[in-house]
């Protein structure tokens, strides 16, 4: 038998919202103003506000003076779900295979948003009331870098206020194991693009007497780095902060994370930063990725051009206490000084976050550990992840509060991958850690 | 008025005869189909032979001993039409524009090779008969490397017996300048593609700790030349034949090229190898040039992946006497030495062709000479040209006779690139030049 709320969960993973591509926008809206019904039927008060992109969902219970306020904070839109010829089943029809739920936004960050509605949902059907001041904050810009919700944040700053923010859109290092993420990385994205001829060129007629874009772009991408992995853009490592003593030891106790990183990987080795373990490479140590790359003929077989232009999407993982556009600005310096001859560079800035850490052994913290521990069991883990929210920076920044991230990923969980799935007995586990941390942050 | 034969080469453009696109192969045969017909309406007799690929269209008049038996080649295929969006006219539908015929395979090589057809047409309409024996060659896979070509001559050894061969696939150096292109670079192309996690993985939660495929394949590329141009593969430049000094007298004469390279590439500026001429570079050196490259996300805006494969594909120009699979073994040994760790190289060979050079002040060469002179004046240019036409080589091993290469493509035609055009004035002077030919070879 379904667990309450399942059936919520599969309807809000219908809605194709992803937020990056402008055709899709009225699903993405449609998703918010699903979400807005679901609270307003609980009890919940609140309506959807307008920004210049996606808009934002804010709904409270009545607060009583006196109560802590938490806000929770989600994100109802998703990562493309292309390439989609490599969804066992479709990317937006969710689909339960052995006690997992298949679909795009399963466990990024629906299963994990529709956690804590099911456990709000449980807790008001228990006590008719919240033991806290509930403010709850769904976006639909997440994997855009969400553009509009720090000056949305800033405009409804006293509306917003709490005590503390809770969020689940991270990790846990394993099944069964509550996991307590107090630090992300920061995010800046760039993409470069190289234009050579106006048009494309017979490499035959042509080839030799002009730069090639692609071959400009692939010198680019190939100066980031050395051979050993070292990002080589000057003062790219300037003021990052240094992992502690007893970050490396805890994160020691995990166990050795290789094997399990080349399993979920399917890597035939691992690579990275020498001096640094896997795990401190992830969630410690910034990088510089490449996203894509395209340039020239794309299709079966070969055709002998010289594409007129290439292009190459960064985006640089940053760490406290890395400042992002500083980094954009370095990033850029570097490509026009490594630029080939021959050709023209565009550069297009993206969108940037902040990294964040916070002190997990606070009295926040503390709570929040309370909660996993009756959930999960005694042995929680306490760690640091690689992706980014940016979002979290803006709570410290506009709100001046820390985030509790109790995430309920799974690292097979295929984030922002086809075949993104989440695990029933996680959300499950989600709706119990909802009401114990409500408990708990009472 | 249009002048005769335009009718029907417009009819032959319609054709999407696209060789490398496997769901092309009815329009690629039934090109070849309305060819014969055309060839045998002008009573040539004739078939289209089966080959494992595209069909081979082989005509020929009554042969009589004690005449030169002349072999013309052309091909019917043509290269694919994308990207589209950028055709101003719908690619396959042949539209009349400034006396220019703008659609895929207008200049290369449909019009050059309708030239062919009404010259016989118009000679055999006046005489009865042509002055020569005449052999017709039309195949349907010059744009995928003349796979099944050198088999076919080889089988039909006997049956294809000449004295030498004229092809029209080339071009001339400037309107109204007749050209006669002594030499052709060969070509050798491989596709490498670079594998590593089984998955997209997200950037955030595994960068830093696993090789990213793209970053390798842009290392890859990077590594094969150095920052001035040159090819870095050990043992490339072993054996290229020096440019001899008439031919560098003669090119120069030819006057500057830089100026209309910039203006027909649009490219920013020039670049290549140093020590040569743009003319050098591209008609007497050889070259590593990138035709395509791609892996990770393609499209609008952002998404934060590691993506789980990449690919470049490369052709190699090459000059006497390089041999082009001797460069494709030196080549990929190059591409496994330069593999940075982590990932997985795969290599897929693609098709070769030998380069080729013949003796423009031969008998045969003079006789083609004083043809174009008849059609465009005294002032003609003897060139070679950067492109590659497998199957003149072939011709030669096969055969054993040189190929009269009398091309009258416009620098500006747009062969492989979108709005490909024709000039009629070119189909004209072409119709005029085949019979002059077939006189002076007489």
């Amino acid at each position: 038998m379904n667990p309450p709320g399942l059936e919520d969960l599969l309807t809000c993973l219908r809605f194709p919202s992803v937020s990056t591509d402008s055709t899709r926008n009225a699903d993405v809206r449609a998703c918010g103003a699903w979400l807005l019904d679901k609270l307003r039927g609980m009890g919940l008060t609140g309506e959807l506000h307008e920004t210049p992109g996606h808009p934002v969902l804010l709904a409270k219970n009545k607060h009583v003076a006196g109560r802590r306020t938490v806000l929770l904070y989600g994100h109802y839109d998703v990562q493309p779900a292309e390439p989609l010829g490599e969804w066992k089943t479709p990317a937006f029809e969710p689909t339960i295979r052995d006690g997992r739920i298949y679909c795009r936004g399963a466990t990024d960050n629906k299963g994990q948003l529709m956690a804590h509605v099911q456990g709000l949902a449980e807790t008001m059907a228990k006590h008719a009331d919240l033991p806290v001041n509930l403010t709850v904050l769904f976006e639909g810009e997440e994997e855009i870098g969400s553009p509009n919700l720090k000056p949305f944040l800033e405009k409804h700053r006293d509306e917003l206020k709490c005590d503390v923010v809770a969020i689940s859109d991270t990790g846990m290092v394993a099944p069964g194991v509550g996991t307590f993420t107090y630090g992300l990385r920061g995010i800046a994205c760039l993409e470069a693009k190289v234009h050579g001829p106006s048009i494309d060129l017979h490499s035959g007629i042509f080839g030799g007497a002009i730069a090639n874009p692609v071959t400009a772009v692939a010198r680019l991408t190939a100066a980031l780095h050395d051979a050993e992995g070292r990002v080589m853009i000057d003062g790219f490592y300037d003021g990052v902060q240094a992992i502690a003593d007893w970050e490396r030891k805890a994160w020691a106790e995990l166990g050795d994370g290789d094997a399990e990183m080349l399993e979920l990987t399917g890597s035939p080795a691992l690579f990275g930063e020498p001096g640094y373990t896997e795990r401190e490479r992830r969630w410690a140590r910034p990088t510089a990725e490449v996203n894509g790359i395209g340039g020239g003929y794309q299709g079966e077989g070969s055709k002998t051009v010289i594409g007129r232009e290439a292009f190459v999407k960064l985006s640089f993982r940053l760490v406290p206490n890395q400042d992002p556009d500083a980094v954009l600005q370095k990033a850029e310096a570097h490509l026009r000084k490594h630029l080939p001859p021959g050709v023209r560079l565009e550069i297009i800035p993206g969108h940037t976050g902040m990294p964040y850490i916070m002190d997990p052994h606070s009295t926040l913290g503390t709570a929040a550990q309370r909660a996993l521990k009756t959930v999960f069991g005694d042995k929680i883990a306490l760690i640091r992840e690689g992706g980014s929210i940016p979002i979290v920076q803006a709570f410290k920044d506009v709100l001046g509060v820390d985030t509790l991230l109790l995430g309920l990923a799974l690292p097979d969980c295929q984030a922002h991958a086809p075949n993104e799935n989440f695990p029933i007995a996680n959300f499950e586990a989600g709706v119990r850690l909802n009401q114990a941390l409500l408990a708990e942050l009472a």
